[in-house]
């Protein structure tokens, strides 16, 4: 593509709207701008400015767009399919430090935010006016600008849905500079196309977030988790669909293996409650009273006896929960940190369909002589699935990721399932979408993206390009 | 816009794909096609087609496609806004006959239809599997593909949503034939840009649902609905946003007026429980265990006591409940029934912001020397405001209507609400949305228009043109 290279003229006009000291090129950006969680996917950006308003935002966009410069933007870089590298360079916009929050309403149950605010602020902050933001991602040092850009899913979607369904209104600066407002703090909205819905999901591409409404509910104020030991996987997950089946509705169901709860338990320096099985269903339970939730879990317990589960521990304490759910929040960086370095692949498959998926998976490691760890969404059918490079050589590890991810997206679409389930398309995962849903179906979304970007400016060469 | 008419040749087509019995011109076509339930807006179809099956969609699109013909798709035809009207002439579709429910999936909890299932079947058929398909809106023979293409809400909307919310998984017809999947029986979805959520409310114009997937919730065993009488409507409606509050979680707000109920009982011929007040609010709430439900709504009627209600009537059988909630049900067809021609106004507000909204177009009433009616769903912000033509003459009619409209949609952008919360834009209220979003944020709903349809011939001259 055909673009203006960052020259010194484009410097100094930078710095007349941030001043120097938001302004950063070469050796004064840090390499980690140049990739995201994984690292697989590297580029610098030729400028990195830091931005506080939404004015400078949508002067920015407005210069890069009559110079057809590239454009990406940043939160926390905590994606895994590289979204927010700027693989064509140009200006990087870091969002983070626009992370302030901007107003609680309890007579509309809106929490109205910049985009640089942490999920685990979040969270903190309804809790305390007795409100509750249900979604839930691993990564609570995701941006919440982040997670509606990936419309990130996390453990509670079983109960409570996704980011998706949580957004109320967007400011937005569209690639040429304007700012619009969509939805607001309206509970239904039927004015024209929901631009609001397109945005989520869009992986940075259509238009920059520069505030956001999201919806809160009152809190639950009981939670209690059960940690189910079985046999094996197969035996776990396949008792899935008959909890869903009886209605008994949990807030979140997890599976994972004793591998990961190793690996968990020295990466954190502490004990899980149990490690002796292999492998195990993690299941939440939330609700207005002792009673109601008593009756859910107890419902749910049998089944998992009945379907051959060695036991049910019920961790109703804050400390016991903590242990449980500490551990499950470090999987990924524990697995991370057993291993030279790794993939994911985060496919969503009906979940009555995830049996089959893992026992699938698990066959591939012996096939392809590789390790790979999963844990992830049982209750949802969204797994997280990590191939490891161990000892590989660099040209091996090239080599067996393509032939096991092809391998598993192709079980996935033979399942009926789709390419993510919440880390999104990216950069990573382009040509396993193209291969799902064809050049037609891409052409209709390269489409959509003209009708926002006709100069392609913003994140190029992302998702359908 | 050039289009081409409809001629001898087309027709033929037309019957070579769908036999003679399937296709209807000139006087076979019965004028209830020319208009939706309000009837303002009015334009005969040049032909009027049955279709069975999705591949029959796909054959007469890429045929109108090909020839540049416009195409209007139509279900029940209970819209409020002339979003099916076909104001170019042209082929109309009429969906209606697709109307098969394909499958319950118990364990993915979902259920598969076509687009013409009527919303009363598909709680009839789902709660006999002790499942729940929440959304409500009062038109109960409005077709499930009309509740989407308008994003329809309803009344249990404060607890769970709308439409969008439910809509698991769409099979499209492009405008120029193509057919599509999006979505699917999964939980979560972040493969590339969110069409389905992008058709849904996009009232005919992008693209035609042919197949729904919906995801169904565990039906609650129990519901409790109270009707709390006030003295004035302004005291009922303020009462709201302190229920809101109060995070007991109702199901259902609707508030009401007496003048509305007696239209409501004179249609029905039967009484409603109370009419001997002002003003009323009628609120549900459903949950597993009748403690639970009795905490939430005594908690509730204490407050609506304090606020200044004169009782709480509780509708805990099913005799009472019906005789509530089928009142409720045909306010529409009463001030329909109750005046000479009537027009509506959908505005969604900030919660808080209904009471200042229903008191300003109740001074509408003194001001303009019209009667004006509504009702509605005060729990989530959207009101249906009817303006009734009684004895005026048509040219009055057209002025005042001009007038007293322009009066509350500049009201509903001053208190930050929107031109529709669940009605949509169709044809009627697009003046209305310009005045909302301006024109360049109609011409990115134009832009994305036109990545569907390149030939602008589905739907033509809706919502955003």
């Amino acid at each position: 593509m055909d673009y203006k290279r960052i020259d010194a003229v484009d410097i100094e006009f930078l710095v007349s709207i941030l001043a120097k000291d938001r302004v950063f090129t070469g050796k004064e950006i840090s390499s980690d701008f140049s990739h995201d969680e994984l690292g697989g996917i590297s580029k610098m950006p030729d400028v990195l400015v830091e931005v506080l308003t939404t004015k400078e935002v949508s002067i920015i966009m407005e210069y890069a767009y009559n110079n057809r410069i590239p454009v990406v933007v940043r939160g926390s870089g905590t994606g895994l399919v590289g979204a927010s590298v700027p693989i064509y360079g140009g200006i990087m916009i870091n969002m983070a430090k626009m992370n302030k929050i901007i107003e609680i309403d309890e007579e509309n149950l809106t929490l109205t935010l910049e985009p640089g605010v942490l999920l685990m602020e979040i969270s903190e902050f309804v809790e305390e006016y007795d409100l509750f933001y249900p979604p839930d991602p691993g990564e609570k040092s995701a941006t919440i600008a982040g997670n509606i850009n990936t419309n990130a899913g996390g453990m509670r979607a079983v109960k409570y849905g996704v980011t998706r369904d949580y957004i109320r209104g967007l400011e937005l600066v569209l690639p040429n500079g304007e700012i619009f407002n969509v939805g607001g703090k309206v509970v239904k909205n039927s004015s024209g196309y929901s631009i609001k819905d397109l945005i989520c999901g869009s992986e940075g591409t259509l238009a920059i977030v520069t505030k956001v409404i999201l919806k809160l509910i009152p809190l639950p104020p009981l939670a209690i988790s059960l940690l189910v030991p079985f046999p094996n996987l197969d035996m776990a997950i396949s008792t899935v669909p008959k909890i869903v089946k009886s209605k008994a509705a949990p807030t979140a169901i997890e599976f994972m293996q004793r591998e990961v709860i190793l690996a968990a338990e020295e990466y954190l320096g502490k004990k899980f409650p149990d490690n002796s099985s292999d492998a195990y269903l993690l299941l939440t339970f939330d609700g207005n009273s002792k009673e109601d939730i008593e009756k859910a879990y107890e419902k749910v317990a049998n089944i998992c006896i009945e379907e051959g589960a060695l036991d049910v521990f019920i961790a109703d304490t804050d400390e016991r929960k903590d242990a449980v759910w500490s551990a499950r929040g470090v999987f990924l960086e524990a697995v991370k940190a057993s291993t030279t370095d790794m993939d994911e692949c985060d496919v969503v498959v009906p979940r009555n369909k995830v049996a089959e998926f893992i026992k699938y998976t698990d066959e591939l490691q012996k096939v392809f002589h590789i390790r790979i760890r999963s844990f992830g969404h049982a209750g949802d059918g969204n797994l997280h699935v990590y191939i490891l490079k161990d000892d590989l050589t660099d040209k091996e590890w090239e080599q067996k990721r393509k032939e096991v991810f092809e391998a598993m997206y192709s079980k996935s679409r033979e399942l009926k399932g789709l390419v993510s389930g919440e880390h999104g398309i990216g950069f990573a995962k382009k040509s396993y979408m193209l291969e799902q849903y064809g050049p037609e179906y891409l052409k209709l979304m390269e489409n959509i993206k003209l009708a926002f970007d006709p100069k392609n400016i913003l994140n190029p060469g992302k998702v359908c390009q």
